[in-house]
C-alpha cells in the first residue's frame, strides 16, 4: 500500500489531462506514468511535460510493466477495446462514462469481467462523490424524512453548439441523473419517457432544447428531469427529493451572496468543471486507495451497463414518443 | 360612486363570514347588509352579530332593494342557482370557485349572462391576486427573461382527511393553478393529463397522493403541477417560469429567518387562508372598486367555463391514466 | 362609529398627499375632506383635484366643524403648531415624524396634552406597523430565544444630495431605529455613540457617510445601526436580534428570485415608500379605527419626545465623539 | 522536489493526531514519519498506531535528519522553543496558533528568523486558505464594488466549559478575525476596543459572553466582530464587507436544505473542525508544497506578531474599558 500507484493514461484529450495533473499535483499515492494518444504528436508533447513516458499503442501502455493501473479517457469510441485489453491484462481500470458507445459494448465488457473472476472496472460517473449528493444520500438511505416518492431534476448548460445533437440531451448530459439518482435511491428504473417542452431561440435547428425525461423506479418512485442544454444563464443542478416527511433539496454551491444594484446577487457556476471540481478530486482519490487496497467500490461495470440499457430506452421513448419499458437481466452475484 | 356598495353574502359557512369580516373591518367602500343561509338559525345569529338583515330565501335577498351586489359562499351545488339568479336581477354577483358543480352549468352561465348582454358575474380565483404571482405576471408579460417554455409547480397541502377524494387534487386544489397559469401565460391549454408517483403513506387509503398534472398549452408550453394534499409539513405553494433567458420563481412569503438549534430556519405557512391573506383582499376590495365604477376585470364566467373543461379533462385523464385533449369553444368577444 | 371619520391634512406636500390617496382610495372609515397649505394656490389645485374644501388657514382648518381630526404633514418647523393647536381644539391629531423640530418642542406638546387630560396625539413611527418588526416583536416579547442581548441593524439608502446634512443620518434616519427598538425591546436607552467608519467617494464634502451609532439600554442591551445614506445599491433595512437561544433576523420583502447571467438575483428596493408601503396603510387604518372608537394606541406624543431627547443625545455623542448619557423624566402614568 | 517531504509532529494532542492523518491519507507529498510529546506513554501509542519513529526529546526529534520539516502542535506553552528550535536547526516548521504564548515571544522569533537570514516559519492561520475567505479576498483586492468602508462580522460557538476564561474571546476565537481580516484588507490596525454587551445565562459565572471587538485600520476601515462563545445554537462565522458599491458576505456552508415541520432548515456546522476542514486540507498542501519548493508563502512569524500585539491591545482595551491604540515596529523589508 505504500508503494505509489503507477498510472497510464489513454487518451491525453482535455479529461485525460486534467485527471493526469490532479493526480500528479493534488491527489496523493497515485502518479501518472505513461500517457498514449492517436495523435501522437501531441500525446508526446503531453508526456514531455509531465514526465511520462509515450507508449505509441494504448494496448503497449496497457500491458507493460511499467503501468499498475489504467485511465481510459479517449473518445467513447475506443472505451470498450482498452477497458477490455485492461481487464485481459488483469489490471484496474478507470474509464469516463460511458463504458462503451453501445449498450452491447457494456454488456461484453459484463461478461469479460465476470469471466476473468475478479472486478477491475471503475466508471467515472463523478456525481455519486459530490458532497451535496452525498449529503442526499445519506438522509434518502437513513429515512430521515421517510420515504421518497419523486424527485424533480434539473440539468441546465449554458448552451451548445452544432456539434451537440439531439440524442445527447439523454446519452451525454442526463446520463449522470440516470446514474446518480438510481445510487441515490439504490433501486432500478421500470420505465423511460422523453418529452418536448416549447423549442427554445437559442438550440440550433436540429436540436430539441429543453427535453424532460420521465423515469419511474421498480418502486413507484417517479423522476423528472429538465435538460435544458442552452439555458442561456449557467450551468446549474438541481435535485429535489420529495419525501413523506420531507422535501430535500441538493445544496447550492457556497458563493459569496453580494448586494449590490438593487439586488441581492449570488453567483452560479459557469460550466461542470467548475461546479463538480471537488467531486473529481474525491472520485479519483478514492479509487487511487481502493486500487492499492486492491478492490475497486466505486460505480462498476454493471452500473456502466445499467446507465446505458436504461439512457438506451430513454432515447426510444424520445424517437418515438411513448413511455418505454426498461428491461434488463437480473444483476448477477458478482456485482452486488 | 360615492355611495357605500351594499352587499349581500349568500351562504354564511367559514368563508362567506370571512369575506363579510374583510369587507366590513378592512375595506373600503363596500359593507355587507344583508345574509341569508340554508341553515336559517344559523344564519340568524350571523345577520345579528354583525348588524346585518337575515333573508330566509337566497333569491330573496338577491333581489332586494336593499342589495346592489351579492356574494355567493354557499356549497358548490348552488353556486349555479344564485349566480344566475343575480344575473337575472341584472346585479354584479362574486362567486366563489367553482362557478358551478358541473362544467355544462359554468357553460348555461356564460350563456345566460351573453344574453343579457352585461358582464356581471366574478369567480373568486384569488391567486391572480397575489403580489408574488403579479410580479411573475409582469415578467412574463413584458417577456424580461423571454419566451416562457417550460413551469414546474407545487401545491402542497400538510394534510387532509377521508372527506377529500381522489378527484379533489384536481378539482379542488390545483384547479387554483389551471387558472392562475393560464392567466400567468395568457393562452389556453391543449392537453391534459394525471399520474400517480409512488403513495405516501400519509394519505388515507382511497386518496392517490401525490399526483402530477402535466398541462401543455397551445404554443407548447409544458406545465407540471405536483399536488401533495399530505405533504405533511406545511402548506407550500411554488412556480417556476423558465424562460429562455432565466428561470423565474414564485417569491416565498417573508417571514424571519432565526438561526437556532444549529439550523437556519424560515417558517413556511401552515395554511392557505394564512398565505394568501393578501390576495383575498386585494381580490376583494377591486371587485368592490370595480362594480362602483359599473364594471366587472376580474375572473369572468368564461374563465369559469374554461377551468371546468380543464379540469373536467384532467380528472378524464387520471381516470384513464392517458393524455387527454382539452376541447372548448373559442373565446366570444363578449369575454375579451 | 358608523359613521365616516372627516380628516383634514395641514400640509400637502408629497407624503401629506400619499396619506390623502391612501385614505380616499384604499382604506375604510376615514376620509379627507379639508386641506390647508401655506402654498395656497398649490393647495387649492389638491383640494380641488381630491373634491376637498380648501383652508387658507391651518389653524381655521383645525378648528372647523367638519373637521373630526387631523394629520399633520406640514415641514418639520410647524408640527409643534399645528399639533398644539388640534390638542387646544381638542381633536385627535396625527402628526408625522418628527413631532417638533426640536427637542423641547416635543416636551411642551407632552405637557400641553396632559393638561388637557386625554390622549389625542400620534406620531407616525410607521415601522412598528411593518409586518417584519411586527414578526420580531411577538418573538421578543414571548421571549421565544430567549433575551435580548445585542442587535445589529443598518439602513441603507441609494443615495443623497447636498440638501441631506450630516444631522440627518440620526436626526433623519436613524430617527426611524430609535422608535422603532425601543419599541421592539420595551425599554429606554441609556447611553449614545456615534462613531464614523472610512467614508464613502459617493458622500458630498460635509456629510460623513457611513455613520455608525451605538446605543444602549437601561438593561445592558447594545445595540449597532449602520446608518449607510449613500449605499448606491438600494434601499435596505436589515435588523438581528441576538437572543441567548437564537438570532432573529428581520425578513426581506418577498420578491421573486431569477436565475439568469450566471447567478440567483432577487430584487432589492430602490427606496423606503416602496419598503413600507403596507406599513404606511396599516398605520393610518389603525388611526382610523383607534379615533373613531374614542382612543389612540399607536405612537404617542411621549415617544415623540422620548425619540427627540435620544437623537438629540446621539447628536452630541457624534459632534464630540464621546459616549453621551442619555437622561430625560420617568414616564408619566398618563403615557403608561 | 519529488521525494516525499519527511515531517516530524512535535505534540500529538488532538490538533496534532489530526494533522498526522491529514497527511498520511489525504494530502500529497509529504508524510509524518517522527512524533514527539510530553506525554511519552501516549505519543508512544501514536507513533505505534501511525508507523511513526518516536522521539522523547521534542528538539532530538527537531534535529534528527531523519525529518526535513516540523509541525509544532504542542500547548502554547512550547511553542517558542520548538519553533526557535527548528529555526537554529534551518528547517521549516509549521505551527499552530499562537506562535507564542506571548507576545514578547513572537518578537523573539521574528528577530531569531531574520538573524537566520531565511524564512523559516509559517503560523496556522488557516481561514486565509477558507474557500469563502478566499472569494471575498478577490472581490476587495479588485475592487470590485469599490472601497471597503466596513466590515461587520460575527464568531460564534455553541458554548464553552469554565475552562474557557474572559480572556480568550479576544485571545483564543477572535485573533483568527484578527489575521484574516488583516490579510483580507491588506493593512494594518490603528485601534482596537472591547465592549460587553448584556452576558447570556449561559456563559459562566467569570466569563463576560458575548463580546464586541472593534478594530479600526490604519486608512479608516471600521470593523466590528461579536464573539458568541455560548451561542447555545452552533458554530456560526460571519464577515460582511461594506464597500461603497455593494455589501459582500462570506458564503455560508453549502448545505441542503429540508422543507419540513412547516419550516426551510438549513443545517449549520456544530465545530470548527467541520466548518473549516476543508481550509485545515488546503492550507497543509500549500505548506507541503511550498516547503519542497524550498520556500514559504503563508502567515509568516511577522502575522504572529502582528496577530499578538493586536490581540494583546484588544485584551488591554477590554480590562480598562478604554480604546488603546495599536503600536508596532514598521514590518523589516525581510517579511514584505
Amino acid at each position: 500500500m505504500d508503494k505509489e500507484l503507477r498510472i497510464g493514461v489513454v487518451g491525453t484529450g482535455a479529461i485525460g489531462r486534467t485527471h493526469l495533473e490532479r493526480i500528479n499535483t493534488q491527489l496523493q499515492g497515485g502518479r501518472v506514468v505513461a500517457v498514449s494518444d492517436v495523435n501522437k504528436e501531441f500525446g508526446k508533447s503531453v508526456a514531455e511535460k509531465y514526465g511520462c513516458k509515450f507508449f505509441e499503442d494504448g494496448e503497449e501502455l496497457i500491458n507493460s510493466d511499467e503501468v499498475d493501473a489504467i485511465i481510459v479517457t479517449t473518445i467513447d469510441a475506443y472505451h470498450e477495446q482498452y477497458v477490455s485489453a485492461s481487464i485481459k491484462a488483469g489490471k484496474y481500470v478507470f474509464c469516463e462514462k460511458p463504458l462503451a458507445a453501445e449498450k452491447e459494448g457494456t454488456k461484453r465488457i459484463v461478461d469479460l469481467e465476470m469471466a476473468g473472476g475478479k472486478k477491475l472496472v471503475t466508471v467515472g460517473f463523478m456525481r455519486r462523490y459530490d458532497p451535496g449528493y452525498k449529503q442526499l444520500k445519506k438522509l434518502v438511505e437513513e429515512r430521515t424524512y421517510g420515504e421518497p416518492l419523486m424527485l424533480h431534476c434539473a440539468h441546465r448548460n449554458y448552451g451548445v453548439d452544432e456539434s451537440y445533437d439531439n440524442s445527447m440531451p439523454v446519452e451525454n448530459s442526463m446520463i449522470h441523473e440516470i446514474d446518480v439518482l438510481r445510487w441515490l435511491l439504490d433501486e432500478d428504473y421500470a420505465t423511460a419517457e422523453v418529452v418536448y417542452p416549447k423549442k427554445t431561440k437559442y438550440a440550433h435547428e436540429k436540436l430539441q432544447d429543453p427535453q424532460i425525461m420521465i423515469l419511474t423506479t421498480k418502486s413507484g418512485v417517479r423522476i423528472d428531469v429538465e435538460a435544458f442544454i442552452n439555458s442561456h444563464y449557467g450551468y446549474d443542478i438541481k435535485c429535489e427529493v420529495c419525501c413523506e416527511e420531507g422535501i430535500v433539496n441538493l445544496p447550492e454551491p457556497a458563493n459569496a451572496m453580494v448586494r449590490t444594484k438593487a439586488a441581492r446577487i449570488t453567483p452560479i457556476c459557469e460550466d461542470w468543471s467548475q461546479r463538480f471540481v471537488e467531486a473529481y478530486n474525491v472520485e479519483l482519490q478514492e479509487w487511487i486507495n481502493a486500487v492499492k487496497a486492491g478492490r475497486v467500490d466505486g460505480p462498476s461495470s454493471w452500473d456502466g451497463y445499467v446507465g446505458a440499457i436504461t439512457a438506451s430506452a430513454a432515447s426510444k421513448a424520445r424517437d418515438s414518443q411513448t413511455i418505454v419499458k426498461i428491461e434488463m437481466e437480473e444483476c448477477p452475484d458478482f456485482y452486488k
